[in-house]
């Protein structure tokens, strides 16, 4: 089973990683993180860089595809030969994910139009430009295209996609041994819950 | 505010970028990711590899000291090199923290002695040994040094301690940010709670 991960300059690390330390232990996975050039690929702020071990021309096809967000992602939307690249891999694909604003690219792709799908909540209207219907859910399953919310809902998403690839209490023997126990010491993690200040800071610019 | 992250072979990569996608918001921080030798550090099953920017002789000090785990962790218990800069990054740090088997290196240091602190659930045993003594909680506070229990409960220790390196507001602020409000599919995230089909199933190894 081959799971490919595309990254891009000033993707989000937690977008692709969370999946990945879910997904790598089903039986047979083997994934794959690619991207224009093979590499290091940095994240905003740069500090952080993971390897990209093949191009995207060198994968053609893929059981799962896994679209991770990040700033650089809305810099992405029109730039055809990674568009076209996840045409190819949905076409030929069993699984059509992606975790935060890679629903972007799902959508710029052209993948998304008149379904519902999710992103993050700061990136709404974009993916509503593109034709998809947002859903204010964690996880939106949408035949075989699965969005996830912002960043950390990537873990959610995988463990969900791992029950259907394998099965639950293999998902669950993930959730183990991963120690996936949630215990957020507060509860401001949506635009729904968080108190007004932390908002206002946030629109401010934390930094 | 310098945030030092070190890694080594066969890390698990979710330990380090959990805490990281929290930490980086904070105002001031600089995040440095060190091993051994700079360049690709791989994880298990070695399809994975975050980039050491800098060697563990580069750096001198930093503020947070933060120490992933991962199946390469126990491999590294009688490292006298890596020991000795962990002692040393502590000798002057505000926080010493670790997540995972992380607090095994922590441990082997000497640093945890007659102090609680929480590791992997299944690698008490280990931890202990060095004369620490286990907690079943998910994040302990022992004055500057702060423990996490597995993989995922970074994310958790990081936003504990956003609040304490910042404030609450911002801490909240960066939750929303990551849209972490965790809606886990299933409830096996702990051995109290995951079902014995799924704990035989880990036992026996899902691949």
């Amino acid at each position: 089973m081959r799971i490919v991960i595309p990254l891009f300059d000033r993707f989000t690390a937690l977008d692709a990683v969370g999946p990945y330390e879910v997904l790598k232990f089903l039986p047979g996975a083997e994934i794959l993180f690619v991207a224009a050039e093979t590499g290091a690929v940095r994240d905003v702020p740069r500090s952080l860089a993971l390897t990209a071990d093949a191009t995207l021309d060198d994968v053609d096809s893929c059981d799962v595809l896994l679209v991770p967000g990040g700033p650089g992602a809305r810099a992405l939307l029109e730039e055809e030969h990674l568009l076209g690249w996840i045409r190819r891999m949905h076409g030929g694909s069993t699984w059509t994910t992606s975790v935060c604003t890679g629903s972007l690219l799902l959508a710029a792709a052209g993948l998304l139009k008149g379904l519902a799908a999710t992103t993050h909540w700061g990136a709404v209207d974009v993916l509503e430009s593109f034709g998809a219907s947002y859903t204010p859910e964690r996880v939106v399953f949408q035949g075989k295209i699965v969005t996830a919310a912002g960043v950390s809902s990537g873990i959610d998403m995988a463990l969900a996609l791992a029950a259907r690839l394998a099965d639950r209490t293999t998902a669950e023997a993930v959730q183990l041994a991963i120690e996936y126990d949630p215990q957020p010491p507060f509860d401001a993690g949506s635009p729904a819950k968080a108190p007004q200040a932390a908002k206002d800071l946030l629109a401010r610019g934390i930094r």
